[in-house]
């Protein structure tokens, strides 16, 4: 089941001079930093008070798919994540519903186990589905 | 003070096929559908059980910001809301620290007493600024 919007994702060309920015602008704090290699980005999460989460990346390398949103659109907003409670679940109902996925199993991403949805099954927006586990 | 992320909004051409598209996949049911003339727009909020809501909204007219967002980049997330306690404050306090704000005063948007941040003060992200108020 959906149960909350657990984060919007902002793709940006430098990190720690974004996260100064958003920590300035709107009081928050990164809660997680890290390196993803497989999903080339190094990316932040930064928990607003009384919920949701706003994260920033930054590509790896030139060759990342957030380079390549970088280089097309510019920097700007580059996907929301909804929250379950079981990702592999939620991602089996919604291929059952004729939704193209991205991930067709759950993989370990910075906000835990996550899968993409494609966009053209969810009207051009990128979604990403996570289920909270410990690091 | 910042409070929560309200809502994830996105554009498209045809707002009750995707609301239908969003409830089937994820369980959702609007709880507001309004035109806004004001915003050229045609919009729906769909509240998730635990917190956060999904915005979709559909241009009125060729005219609107929202109809060359689509003619642009086509359907997907045009910006993402903010809650706070008082948006003319918020505003004037993100003014004050640079920011470039496309409503200078909140107005009556569908998320309540609303007001837009310049993207280009935000990293690319179209970011609203909401209070919410009764109707």
């Amino acid at each position: 089941m959906i149960k909350r919007i657990h984060h919007v994702c902002i793709a940006v060309h430098n990190l720690d001079e974004s996260l100064e920015l958003y920590s300035s602008l709107f009081g928050v704090r990164p809660s997680k930093i890290k390196e993803l290699p497989e999903q080339g980005v190094r990316a932040a999460l930064m928990p607003l008070s009384q919920g949701g989460e706003i994260e920033l990346i930054e590509p790896l390398n030139p060759e990342s798919g957030t380079a390549k949103f970088l280089e097309k659109r510019g920097e700007g907003i580059h996907h929301f994540c909804l929250e379950t409670d079981d990702t592999d679940q939620e991602l089996c109902l919604l291929a059952d519903k004729g939704v193209e996925l991205i991930d067709k199993k759950a993989r370990r991403g910075l906000a835990g186990l996550v899968g993409f949805l494609h966009p053209k099954s969810t009207k051009g927006a990128l979604i990403e589905i996570a289920q909270e586990v410990p690091d």
